[in-house]
């Protein structure tokens, strides 16, 4: 669409952070692979070393044609679609599958090439949740504690009093209102607070991530249900680096980029006061959340050394409880989130991380299967996309397995 | 210092860029490794490859010793003092020295470690530079052409009828004081149209560098004298930019970062429309500068492979007319400035990129020497750094002749 050609571009094709709505359809499509030159935004850093390389199918054009041709019928019924029908249908920028732990299917479309890095949004949680479980499973973090005993400063919120599994697992009670059509909705404060611009002359609101935080109020209670609100991956962001004395980023770097031998550095932007978006500001390359999602699979084994315990896939994969999800999920009914993981229904055991406009990391351990895709819907609705997607990937699965 | 510790750290200790004045001293010594941060910034990829090992000497320690230990007499007097003592001296964050393409010598100190990214700031210019360098030695530049018969759009300012050399050279005659004590100076003007933050309701003047550039007025002639002025950079790289159809970054990533196999991206901030900052805006690892200057040093090859013609480095080292650098940087008095490289007198042949807080390239070719230095010196004065590192460099370019 011509976003940001030229030197300079048309004045009608240039994106930037403070002037202009840079994150809907269509400079979305733009965005999603460029929030670093819109945003302040701090580094997860592969080091220095040689990446690790992923393997790959010897005879890549003959599986790839076979899966293209795969066809599913969406859910909700509809005309039956290909695989490769199905990338277009869902605004597909770069698409993985890893079977066996071995690349049979990677394909880029839109803003993004193979050294290209994209928005996760919300999968950022599944990072953060992933940091905590490790933490958990190591002994250096309880989630049973109650976070006012970790971040005391939080005593006044609503988070005080919530345990730190109930903020993993989103089952907190709180005020915070996600509707983006509500022009009073808390998001918008959160917005404001989060912004790394300057604030008006007469903002008296929060400022940064955790003074929001500190002021959430309290709506039913914790451990009831599950309600799917950002701020508890920014509280747990939180909880992960007081316990470490690290931001998420270096967290991040040290247990998961470095080791396992990402082969781009990822980044998550920042607030006004330099901390992370734990709940949404991860960029990262396709190929490493691919490398992230086998990891998973293999229970926290790469190349024969042992990252994190075995417990933490193990954790994710027991679930959360399906009664407490409810729902609001349709597609999803009978699974459950928990360490900020999608655990979807079926007899597959699939958990998966999942982004507002088609992003996923979708582990698949009964075929043995990853799924990483990036994607720029242009509506910020995932039961929008999960018609073209779970079946899908289901159809990927068992075309897999049969081999 | 503490800036930036703790979640969050303690409110006098935290740098943001909206609210504080981040690149002074001492906070300073913090943001020149943390630019990201604070800004957007746009990546120059190394791509997704091996990086190429340096060679290491394979007794370090004992040549370490050796160069900690050498003693020179700063300029204009003063007492003698070590190698060692001038690191300090100089607010030093990393410095690396290459003697036959092999480390000999590599420190980090204050915000920097090995994987770390330092600001570069006028050592920018010399990038842009050797891409335009790079591009006239190909022949797709003719730096004999007029600036407004490239860029068009520049027909109203004082470099419609500049030649791409003498922008290059900094032989323009133009009205820019960038003198940072005179609130009326020209450089705030700049400043503030390059700033990605919003503008003022009230704010009239250009936004973004190409607009800036397209009202820079004329002082004296062209071609007559040597002056430093930032936006010649600024022009440069909307040139190099204009004649490839590719931006600073990408170019440099295409041209440099990836086939010297860097071990790490570096980025340039951007302006409100995306332009990378090509008269400052530079982070880079200290190897990486390393790789750079030994690749201008070896003419243009690394590991048998050609990536520029020879005749850049040549053309570089033959410098400019020292008549026209004039007196104004007495410790380089009879050297002179091209292709946006210092070219310093004396018989080593020595050529420099320059930061204005203590950063260089110092390529020595009579000594087989490369020196990379990061610094956060508290000035932007590098006529106050000069004395304690000019001979200290010197001295262990005779250290390393001597073996």
């Amino acid at each position: 669409m011509g976003w940001m050609e030229g030197f300079p571009p048309p004045a009608d094709r240039i994106i930037t952070q403070p002037d202009s709505n840079y994150f809907s359809f269509p400079k979305l499509r733009w965005s999603v692979c460029h929030m670093r030159e819109l945003l302040p935004t701090e580094e997860v850093s592969r080091g220095l070393g040689a990446p690790a390389p992923l393997r790959y199918l010897p005879d890549p054009e003959r599986e790839r044609a076979s899966i293209d041709a795969l066809r599913f019928t969406p859910l909700g019924g509809g005309a039956p679609m290909t695989w490769a029908e199905s990338l277009e249908a869902n605004y597909t920028d770069g698409i993985l599958i890893l079977h066996d732990g071995q690349v049979v299917y990677e394909r880029y479309f839109g803003c993004l090439a193979e050294d290209g890095k994209h928005a996760a949004m919300s999968m950022t949680k599944s990072l953060t949740g992933l940091l905590a479980e490790i933490l958990v499973a190591e002994g250096s973090l309880d989630d049973t504690a109650l976070v006012s005993s970790i971040v005391p400063e939080i005593r006044g919120s609503a988070f005080a009093d919530a345990t730190v599994r109930q903020v993993m697992d989103m089952t907190t009670g709180l005020h915070y209102s996600e509707d983006y059509a509500d022009p009073n909705a808390d998001i918008w404060v959160y917005s404001a607070a989060a912004s790394p611009l300057p604030k008006p002359e007469n903002y008296t609101g929060p400022v940064g991530y955790f003074e929001y935080l500190q002021q959430v109020r309290p709506e039913g209670r914790h451990g009831e249900a599950f309600h799917y609100k950002t701020v508890n991956a920014d509280m747990l962001g939180w909880i992960v680096s007081r316990v470490t004395g690290k931001a998420v980023t270096e967290l991040a770097s040290e247990r998961l980029w470095r080791p396992m031998g990402a082969e781009q550095d990822a980044y998550i932007q920042v607030d006004g006061k330099g901390v992370p978006f734990a709940g949404g500001g991860l960029s990262a390359g396709l190929r490493d959340l691919g490398r992230l999602g086998q990891l998973l699979l293999d229970e926290g084994v790469i190349d024969g050394r042992r990252l994190f315990p075995a417990e933490v896939t193990r954790s994710i994969r027991r679930g959360g409880d399906p009664a407490k999800f409810g729902d609001a999920y349709p597609a999803l009914r009978g699974g459950s989130y928990t360490s900020m993981w999608w655990v979807y229904p079926g007899d597959h055991g699939v958990f998966a991380a999942r982004g507002v406009h088609g992003q996923t990391i979708y582990v698949d351990p009964a075929a043995r299967m990853v799924i990483v895709r990036f994607a720029s819907f242009p509506k910020p609705q995932n039961p929008l996309i999960d018609p073209t997607t779970l079946p899908a990937f289901e159809a990927v699965a068992n075309h897999l397995m049969a081999k």
